[in-house]
């Protein structure tokens, strides 16, 4: 048995799979090669079944022997301290590294995941319009000048604003190609693939028992 | 001269005085009392001025002797690994800690802001209402339950999650007791008081050189 254990969902709709979040946990070991095992709690009931567990009735979690951690940020902040090849073990790139991965979930998916919400809400030229083009503007400056966002090398910091900008219609929204190079580049890395050719099987794999 | 420097505005307008995110890290010094000093970048022209500081033209960051973090919750991550005060020791109490900071981050400010964003821009009744009951909703029942929400004492945790619910707009959205009075216990705390009066008498002696 492994001491890494990513709890997600049994099963997902379609429109989510290959984005539900515990693909950033997989995609994290994968490039770490950390040993990790996936097991799953009911979709069905999950606003309620699990809020002893991840108090927002979301999934994923993370176990890593007795420890269990919710929020997907902070699962990989966890896996980032077990592995160099996740986060340089120097303060300057250790700290490059925290502050590009707390601006993917503050500053990127704040204005990112409402947006996106909103617009599959029906309202697609919603009030947060005008931020999010300032915010992804800023991050293509960033793209044109740098390959990595910190350290120089591939970080969970990459890790977790690419996870946040190849969402669909994040990634249509606007002509900045820097970002999309940037974007094309996270996804084609082999622990990627591997992570979500995995969510996706499990997924597909419950379709048999639920139309039973 | 101190090893840590809170990087803020030199002056701003009255409606954010107390809340620019520079509180966040002047508290955490308070509370774990760490040596700091501020200095301020000017206000006008903060779009981009200081984008090579920090990338999305805001404040605060800030410098540890060498180092430079922008994003207020990486600049308590880091400060958090400076004092036993603010983040236990322990495994599992570090993990909590974590945990439920990024929640504050990722899970509750990603509702939170954008609401109030769309909100002040006159659309108080938007689209994201729905959602950010369920969160804080969520967040009621945990605060119905416990009086910090890691490791049984005060941490960093408590520090942002509080920092996010005390916006005068998102504290007085619904009636939630167990909810407001932790947030009128973490700002009855005197290092908040003393972090939040210092924050305002700053901004307010530029009053008069930007009157002149």
């Amino acid at each position: 048995m492994s001491d890494l254990i990513i709890w997600t969902y049994d099963w997902a709709p379609e429109g989510p799979r290959g984005f539900v979040r515990d693909i950033r946990l997989r995609w994290a070991c994968e490039e770490a090669g950390l040993d990790y095992e996936v097991r799953t709690i009911p979709f069905d009931g999950r606003e309620t079944n699990h809020l002893d567990r991840q108090p927002f009735g979301q999934a994923p979690f993370l176990n890593d022997g007795e420890l269990e951690i919710f929020e997907s940020g902070a699962g990989l902040l966890h896996l980032a301290r077990k592995s160099e090849r996740l986060m340089p073990r120097d303060p300057a790139g250790e700290a490059e590294t925290l502050q590009w991965t707390i601006a993917a979930l503050n500053s990127i998916e704040m204005v990112t995941v409402p947006w996106w919400f909103l617009n599959i809400c029906g309202d697609p030229d919603n009030g947060l319009t005008g931020w999010m083009t300032q915010r992804l503007d800023h991050l293509e400056r960033i793209f044109s000048e740098r390959e990595w966002l910190a350290a120089g090398r591939f970080t969970i910091a990459d890790l977790m604003m690419a996870d946040a900008l190849r969402v669909e219609k994040v990634r249509a929204f606007g002509d900045r190609p820097a970002s999309e190079a940037y974007v094309a580049r996270m996804t084609e890395r082999p622990a990627f693939k591997k992570a979500r050719a995995e969510q996706i099987r499990l997924f597909e794999a419950a379709d048999a028992s639920r139309s039973n």
